[in-house]
């Protein structure tokens, strides 16, 4: 790399890529003054495309792969990488795409249904790599870094979300399993060197059967545990029968989506529990028509379609008997008659959770009303934060988003580290024996008696992304003058093998006046609450699952949504990669372009990106411009917020275009107004002053052209000029804007 | 003193002084084999009466003066004195003791009803000395080291005491001030130089009044502090309409007796919020027939007898009336119809707490069933750690005596330290101004504004008091091996000055391998629940108004009563006095004796109380003999427990000197069974195979002499030869025993 400061910032589709037209000038017009670079680098659906085929265009036509590019970048220690949402291309959009291309005069193979020819098995096998989520995997190379940006943070204390009140009274609480779940098996192992280890069941009086190899690297923590379906059963039984006595409402969460393998057997379980009667009668029936209880209630109403009247009457019957003696379960819609055992999907924890404490602890209930509820859990391990949070709730209130403190997190990720329940090494016992982890040399490393039924999982977690997340946690802490507790059990095995990682670990580190703690999770988020409500912040470090869990449950008490949160992959390597908003490319948004040349697309998370892009650059580059730029542009961000300058829905009012806009106006006017560089000051306060003076002018300009039709001349690969114009409609802008450009 | 080991055993009145007749030959002759003496001291009531004229008595007749010696005694850090209970003398018993005494012989002046010669007001002014609670301030020379005994432990764990199961949708929860209360207003002051200083009281726009001046050590620590009036009475209203709501039982917890000026004064608030339109009406009415509501509704009923039946029944009507909207409040008694409100000193909060946290956090309705509750205690400085104790039920289940650890406490109570709310330094505002402390040169220590009808007090703790505290603490936390929490608050002005002090005196001993901590109060109550629930012990280190609470929150968890805790209280000399049973002296248990010949009275107390004497010497003194006495006693008095041969109730079943056999002979044989010391066993061998021969042979003696009356030639003065006689009627017993002395 250059030694000049350089961002990249990354040409994606539909809604962003639109942005990105109109967002870009401003950015590389600010960064110029601090002396650096923004790069656009294309990892668009038809960039990829056309990059995979370079034998086949002219030289022209030719694009750099962009994706190979960031891929090596990340491991570049100065890699600064703004990644916005991109199109994970399902089969249609890669053939809507490629029929594109091909009409502008790409000569590209097309995606064949059944690839015959060596050609187009080649072509597929190309095709292969650009489908799906084909991006974030080659980008997120480190551990995760979210926090509440401060203007976000600022803009909910002065308008904050509405937060149900807490009852002292309340009866809601958490359930979770005192014994026979992961958390009382949980063995764990640190390698001493690399080596090949089997996972092998073996069946009682059986030879061992292997589930899965795996190669282990030298310091790398390998954790065996599992649920005992028994155990599990009689837990379910055992919620019902408390929720019946005591008259609350019953509800279940799990993690279905992430945990992919684990929790919708769990889930199976439940469905069997609660409708006991149903399934004791006609489970034969059921795995005849292939109901899978894993599936929820919505298999049974499904498959029994295909019976007679009469005996789907029946079952449904025998389904209504079962609610009769049954506590009331939580609805997910009572309009539709939808229970939370419909889906297993319907109801995922990280996010129901912290709605459900949002909600003054309540849910909804059959009659359509809120009420108090028991929220089963299985999984101790996690469950017992929320009980923690809830009995704060009751103690001492709702959070109070106008005074509250904020936790970011700092979260182990990178390698794949920690992913539990999901994928490869995760396996429902089909028999009574022994699960077990066996070396290259025959020795057993850690081994578990299983009953038909349980659940057994294994989970990896490599040394140098835990020593990475030291590091990072260090940095955070460092950086913003906070205090950072690692959440850390002395009671897991797993978690005993990671203390001893992170005291070492620590030790690398210039500690000296930072306050890190290592707390259990009850401890952490009790300490984390308590300064919380005192207006304090404090950084959460934590294992994969509760960064997953804590970047929603913090977030939306703070901010009344994670979307909102700022979201760092700093790289192992040592550079960074900022990814902005939640969610997908918005092609309704490109439709109403296309209508009425409106766009509604929110560059908030591309301006709080670029705020903390500028910062790191800052601080890693020394650049002390950079570092006035970031903290100009979060106040303008702040202040954007709070003039209610982000765009509108309707054609005709302020679009991404006058947020834009309005970001240069304000930015302009921060760096004009800061006294830390006053030359820079001084540089910005024509620019500052003429964007003042034309406001009313600009934004007349940026809403005159809506409300008719815009030709973008392309969709997935459209024309760069073309939209450029589209997105840069105010002449007065684009003078200033170019007039102050060096 | 010599240097042989004594111990100074109390001879007290009544029962326990029946009780030390067969005890103490027993005592003497096990203690002797470790070379320790057991010297007795009169402290009865007829002993300090005897030795307080000396004049008037023959050279024969006359006493020691018990009290006096132990009061020198306190100052020598040798001491080692067992307490039993004694006469606190009213002015009827004063006098019958009197008559008793001039019956035998005693020439002691009468006490006179109104002194007139100087020779009876001379009396009089040496029995004012004798009258009342003459003993424990005389005595009670150090902080307070309460612990649950061994023995007691082992025995509630094998034979545990009923626990109210908690359902984790309880309702119940503890409610307190969140402002305006003592907790946010308290300042704090270390006094640099000793000096004097004046409470004063400036009305708005008068001159300075004097409430009261004190004189003040170097290191001292002052408090002042205020409750607001207004504060709390919006605060009671809140509270009932919290409860009105919620549909939950209203309870009021305070501590008028203790805090005997300031809870009265927040009863009567809470009496006149809820039955405000009573109040409203009645008000002057009530004012003129001299009402004081802070003695609760009592007063109301016992007041308007005076008036015409139709005012009367008026009143009651609008009583009646005020329950129709306001919410259920917890009964002291349903069937009577006796309030919470009723009478200021029914519901005690460091008793009514616990008892309703064992009771599944539920107390008695007027409908004479148990419900939730919001227990109301205004002051939050103490009352947050019920909350906390309450959600943890909630979430973990009541608490399991025979699996629980324990937690003892060293509570600060040298030189009448934190005595909060009571006595001589507590004032009612009686209007607007401002309440300050002034020193000598007139400086304002400290001040508040306050209005009429704020509750203001200040509150002492004199260095050596804290000093002593903090030594204790460690020595207690090495002596058991045990962690030690300060319970001290960062949020606390008091607490922040009292944490300097521990930090710095923390550094004249040897922490070396000890865990001490410093916590706030919910924490360090979470903590040490944490640690219980795993069988872990943890020692609160407390403050005066938290050791009251703790040691009767945890002991009524753990044994089901806080009678049965070891209550010693090392004095700041260096020696130590262990406090024997809870209680009086039992006359009703005397009269049993003189009509049937059977002393139910339990000497569990005085075992404890020995056990924890011996082993306190054998540290002390290093007397390697003694703690191998005081081990095997413990164990001893856990088998007495355990093979139930405590005192019976009735006559002709084992009664006192029964179960002081059994004592003996368990003694006996677990010294005997012991390796530490073989000398000792086999010395012990044929006492403890005496014993075990003969066990049948002496019990059926010790209770063939009941069912008669018995003849003790006295009551307050017994003859000691006669009492001896009948207090150990087993010649086979006496023998072994005498045997045995060397």
């Amino acid at each position: 790399m250059s030694t000049k400061s350089k961002i990249i910032y990354t040409l994606t589709d539909e809604a962003p890529a639109l942005a990105t037209a109109s967002l870009l000038p401003i950015i590389r017009t600010f960064s110029s003054t601090a002396d650096i670079e923004v790069d656009l680098s294309d990892i668009s659906l038809a960039g990829r495309i056309l990059s995979a085929f370079p034998e086949r265009l002219t030289e022209e036509q030719r694009v750099e792969d962009g994706l190979a590019f960031l891929g090596d970048l990340t491991k570049d220690p100065e890699a600064n990488i703004i990644k916005l949402p991109n199109i994970s291309a399902s089969v249609p959009q890669l053939r809507a795409a490629i029929k594109e291309l091909k009409e502008q005069g790409y000569d590209i193979p097309e995606f064949a249904e059944n690839p015959q020819t060596d050609e187009e098995k080649d072509a597929n096998a190309r095709y292969a790599k650009i489908l799906g989520s084909a991006v974030n995997p080659v980008l997120r190379q480190g551990n995760s870094d979210r926090r509440a940006p401060a203007a976000v943070k600022a803009f909910a204390r002065k308008f904050p979300h509405s937060m149900g009140k807490w009852s002292k009274a309340s009866r809601s609480h958490a359930d979770y399993m005192r014994s026979g779940d992961f958390f009382s098996s949980e063995q764990s192992i640190t390698m001493a060197d690399a080596g090949d280890v089997r996972i092998e069941f073996v069946a009682e009086g059986g030879q061992p059967e292997l589930k899965k190899e795996l190669s282990l690297d030298k310091g790398e923590v390998l954790d065996g545990m599992f649920m005992s379906a028994k155990a599990l059963d009689a837990f379910f039984e055992e919620t019902l029968q408390d929720c019946k006595e005591s008259g609350v409402m019953w509800s279940l969460h799990v993690k279905a989506t992430m945990m992919k393998v684990s929790h919708p057997i769990v889930f199976g379980h439940a469905v069997r529990v609660f409708y006991r009667e149903v399934f004791d009668k006609y489970g034969e029936l059921f795995d005849e028509i292939g109901v899978n209880p894993n599936n929820g209630m919505s298999s049974v109403y499904e498959k029994i379609k295909t019976l007679p009247q009469s005996t789907q009457d029946e079952i449904e019957e025998a389904i209504h008997a079962c609610y009769e003696h049954r506590p009331e379960m939580a609805m997910v819609d009572s309009v539709k008659g939808i229970t939370n055992l419909h889906i297993p999907s319907d109801v995922i924890v990280d996010a129901s959770m912290p709605a459900m404490i949002r909600s003054s602890g309540q849910m909804w209930g059959r009659d359509g009303k809120t009420k108090d509820t028991k929220a089963v859990m299985p999984e101790s391990t996690y469950a017992r934060i929320y009980q923690e949070v809830i009995n704060f709730c009751k103690t001492n209130g709702a959070f109070d988003p106008t005074t509250m403190g904020t936790v970011p997190n700092v979260g182990l990720m990178a390698m794949k580290a920690e992913e539990y329940g999901s994928h490869d090494k995760t396996f429902e016992v089909q028999a009574d024996g022994v699960m077990r982890v066996v070396d290259a040399a025959g020795n057993v490393l850690m081994q578990h008696n299983v009953e038909k039924g349980d659940i057994w999982r294994a989970c990896q977690t490599k040394d140098p992304a835990i020593r990475d997340w030291v590091k990072l946690a260090v940095t955070r802490s460092r950086q913003s003058n906070t205090p950072a507790v690692f959440w850390l059990d002395q009671e897991r095995a797993h978690d005993l093998e990671l203390t001893k990682k992170v005291k070492e670990y620590l030790k690398e580190h210039d500690t000296e006046g930072l306050e890190i703690h290592i707390m259990s999770y009850n401890e952490a988020i009790r300490f984390s609450m308590e300064r919380m409500i005192r207006g304090l912040d404090t950084i959460s470090v934590s294992g994969n699952v509760l960064r997953d869990y804590l970047t929603d449950l913090f977030p939306i008490m703070e901010l009344g949504t994670s979307a909102k949160m700022l979201s760092i992959v700093p790289m192992l390597a040592g550079g960074g990669m900022y990814e902005t908003g939640a969610g997908g490319s918005a092609p309704k948004h490109v439709q109403q372009v296309e209508q009425e040349n409106h766009l509604r697309w929110d560059s908030l998370g591309e301006f709080l990106a670029l705020g903390v892009s500028l910062e790191e650059l800052g601080i890693k580059q020394n650049n002390a411009r950079a570092k006035v730029l970031a903290a100009a542009l979060d106040k303008a961000t702040e202040r954007l917020l709070e003039n209610g300058k982000s765009p509108s829905r309707k054609a005709g009012e302020l679009d991404n275009r006058g947020s834009h806009f309005y970001l240069a106006m304000y930015w302009a006017q921060e760096v004009a107004a800061q006294t830390e560089d006053a030359d820079l000051a001084a540089e910005f306060k024509p620019l500052a002053d003429a964007l003042t003076e034309n406001e009313q002018k600009i934004v007349e300009e940026l809403n005159a052209v809506q409300g008719k039709p815009a030709e973008l001349d392309g969709y997935y690969h459209a024309n760069l000029d073309v939209v450029a114009k589209v997105m840069r409609p105010s002449a007065t802008f684009n003078q200033i804007l170019d007039g102050f450009c060096k």
